[in-house]
């Protein structure tokens, strides 16, 4: 089967799938250049493995009009975001890929492209899969495996009362994002330039994991997780995983500057924005000793992180206070639930 | 959330589908109660990990009438299958599941209930996962893990010249099986009793992957892999890995009783039952000195294996030949490919 032949048409069969994938795996010699049904692993010595599996569906988690290159960088980003968040580093990764028909051998060549964009940035490689057709949305199953220093694995559930919350970067672009793809006349209501329409739309289709704080979480953090069902939602299942309570000021929260201003014309956007999914940044609980230490090293590592809150003693109840020191009205639905 | 308010409506959220599912993953420590996003696992010393994914959907690998046990139940084997042919046993799995609509509690905790007598028919655990909701066909996307001894994973592209060729089990039936699940009158065309008839369900509904003969193939197979796309394209697909051509005998596949019945009466089916998927049973390349200690193994393992063929010097064509010696005439769509 000449490369020719379905250069510009619909793709021929499985093996003339995994053949345009094949050079992703050449990193990974358990791969076995996907010739074989399972791929091979052994864990760097002194590590144990970090797995984590998380689907994305066309219209659920990205939008028909996104480019095949947006698509798989999502789809491995929002992945090794959890790792991360974990303080391991990935490793490779095991792709299911489901197409309603069969796909263009264009999509499949540029959906090859961004995933070796991705994996260049992210330091990991494709280990394995399987590809079929089915009715529904096209579908891209990824599951990570990641490396952490053995028994270092940061967890939920290991808040403490005392502790306090932090984030990276800002909370609620990607939800701003969705929200202008879905609508490009928002960016004038917002009054947004066309840098910042770009920048919010990027982070919604392009999700930065933020692979630099792993280290540093290690060296300092008492709980972490990623957040993609929303700030608020999230910190809610930390503190009850760790049968603690919690506080959120909402006023520190960190927002990019278009965020702010949009919150800034309507103070009600800011519960849209700390319950909304798909931000992708790492929250943490960092004992009070080392809030300080925590701070410099991930600002040394060129990471953002903003102190928005703090554990406390308690049945797992999180309170959440807006500008006014009152409680922040938040929208009826908290965060991203499927059911 | 109590159990009460949801045992016989629909299921209330992903916590309320994590919370049946738990149970599952309280026998390996490393997926922390499924109360993290992430699961840990170390390889038992001495092994590397053997990983597949292969996801199952309704209406493509079951049909919408199965029942939630047995749809968990082939979720599982199907992964388990291929680690099995590897030389491998399974340690564990992550599961993401996509559900079109809410489910009722009822199909929640039947699955669970299937997944839990797989989990301990096969030797492993539920270590993590992901619940979505989304258009389309019911999905269970499963990536198992499993462990062989360091070097020692059985690959498909290490036949070589003069291996004979053995299969486990008999072949076709999950093939019979899916025609009477589809259309419950093909029993009475094909005379078969009840016993038959529920046999054949059973091999397409529940397959039952080698778990005793991962042992014997890593001490005798030159290569190996488990029958998911039908014998004659999957030993195709060997043989063109190893760069070795190949003889498939037909006559010598084994059949189950009603299965020579049907190729008695209708000789053409042979060439169906050799091409068709879903067989779940183990395709293996061993050395001829090893052959007859190979099939001895077996024998006291409980399992039986079948000669069907051999290896042969040649650039990958695989020639198969009917009972009358001459070239088999096989479908034109040989075995399944999705594209």
């Amino acid at each position: 089967m000449t490369d020719d032949r379905h250069r510009n048409g619909t793709i021929q069969g499985e093996e003339a799938i995994i053949a345009l994938l094949a050079p992703l795996a050449e990193g990974h010699p358990g791969a076995l250049g996907l010739k074989d049904d399972c791929a091979l692993l052994t864990p760097p010595p002194g590590t144990e493995l970090v797995l984590k599996t998380d689907p994305i569906a066309e219209g659920v988690h990205f939008l028909a009009g996104d480019t095949p290159e947006d698509i798989a960088w999502k789809a491995l980003a929002v992945n090794v975001s959890d790792i991360v968040a974990k303080g391991a580093r990935p490793l490779g990764y095991l792709m299911a890929l489901s197409f309603p028909r069969p796909p263009a051998h264009a999509w499949v060549s540029r959906f090859a492209d961004g995933l070796r964009a991705a994996q260049q940035t992210f330091g990991c490689h494709l280990m394995g899969g399987d590809t079929d057709r089915r009715p529904g949305p096209l579908t891209i199953s990824i599951t990570m495996i990641g490396a952490v220093p053995t028994g270092r694995m940061i967890q939920r559930a290991t808040a403490k009362p005392g502790d306090r919350l932090f984030v990276s970067g800002t909370i609620g672009d990607a939800a701003l994002g969705l929200l202008l793809a879905r609508d490009p006349a928002q960016a004038a209501n917002w009054k947004l330039s066309p840098a910042e329409t770009e920048h919010l739309l990027a982070r919604y289709r392009r999700p930065a994991p933020r692979l630099a704080l792993a280290p540093v979480l290690l060296d300092h953090a008492g709980a972490a997780m990623d957040l993609s069902d929303g700030l608020v939602k999230d910190l809610d299942r930390m503190l009850r995983a760790s049968r603690t309570s919690g506080h959120l000021d909402a006023a520190r929260v960190p927002l990019s500057e278009p965020a702010r201003r949009i919150v800034a014309a309507s103070p009600d956007w800011l519960g849209r924005l700390v319950t909304a999914g798909d931000d992708y940044e790492v929250l943490c609980a960092i004992p009070a000793a080392k809030a300080a230490a925590f701070a410099s090293s991930a600002t040394a590592a060129g990471i953002p992180v903003t102190e928005i809150g703090a554990v406390e003693e308690g049945p797992a109840a999180l309170s959440v206070t807006g500008p006014d020191g009152r409680p922040l009205a938040l929208p009826e639905r908290m965060g991203w639930d499927h059911f």
